[in-house]
């Protein structure tokens, strides 16, 4: 399978994050190129700042009844798994400049996992043929 | 159409259910195979425990001025639109096993409509060429 | 490129609305054809009576140590991104009419953005072969 896998990664909670984590570390075991783009509060999750922090959990997790990761939610290695993934494959991740711009994030402030900045343009062209996921 | 849909559920309120379950039943009618991955609180709420519970909607739904659902959540028919996709056509329901072990959820757990566990390796090998879904 | 981006959009929040009009305008600049379906959250968000109204952000921005942005989530132009992708190419934005229904909306409520209602299967006919995105 050589097809790419283009993941537009919004949001900043744990469980969400290692949700694309673990997409991306798939893909990236089939063979498949994998390229990240980091939107609003994903782009906030992995500035130098805060990428180590308790990021929490998605609203849902707030309903009464659900069963609560044991561990909490801060032991969920969504960041191992990124890290992971840049070790096996070809796993490019990018910050969008139109979030940063709307959160006021200057690039520098970004984790070194973030390999630079881009647009929406740049990142289409190279989904295409392949597979779009918005998480 | 002979692609397959593949959809990676990840939410588990009554509102991103439903959306899941009319895109499943959608493309069942079209011909298409569904496989449906769930993860995290969606798989919390395919639980025997509590998937006829009434599992609320989402944060958006909170903000003043929205239009609440007449009826409620509770009558919002997400499961009845699943079981109709699964009667129409080739519908797979498969628990994460990474999702299972980071809640503590045994598989025996899981509701009848799941038709077992696996992993996203055998997930994403299904997706190949078709077009994939994260709720 | 021709295929077309097919964009189910559940969303009510302007950070999210904003994600999705970005993809929108990137698709249309690129030469594709793009399908919106308005689904819950975003479907109340295009209602006449409340499409210039504040939604908002998600969830995920009320972590304690997010960079907020500093216009404040009313001054993010979703709706101008949406209006210009809606000039530069082929941008259809239709109502689900399952969420009407379910949310008790009548078509003549909505925004004169939004082109008409349908259900779920001529959106799906119509995404055949191409990407579908769920915001």
């Amino acid at each position: 399978m050589d097809e790419t896998l283009s993941l537009v990664l919004f949001s900043g909670t744990d469980d969400k994050l290692h949700a694309a984590g673990t997409l991306a570390a798939g893909a990236c075991a089939m063979g498949q190129r994998v390229n990240v783009l980091l939107q609003y509060w994903a782009l906030d999750a992995f500035r130098t700042a805060t990428i180590n922090a308790d990021h929490g959990l998605a609203f849902d997790s707030i309903r009464p009844g659900t069963r609560q990761p044991p561990a909490g939610s801060a032991a969920i290695p969504w960041l191992e798994t990124f890290r992971m993934a840049k070790e096996l494959g070809d796993v490019t991740i990018t910050a969008c400049s139109g979030s940063l711009e709307v959160l006021g994030i200057a690039a520098g402030e970004m984790d070194p996992i973030v390999d630079g900045a881009g647009g929406i343009a740049s990142f289409l062209l190279a989904a295409e043929g392949g597979q779009i996921v918005f998480i």
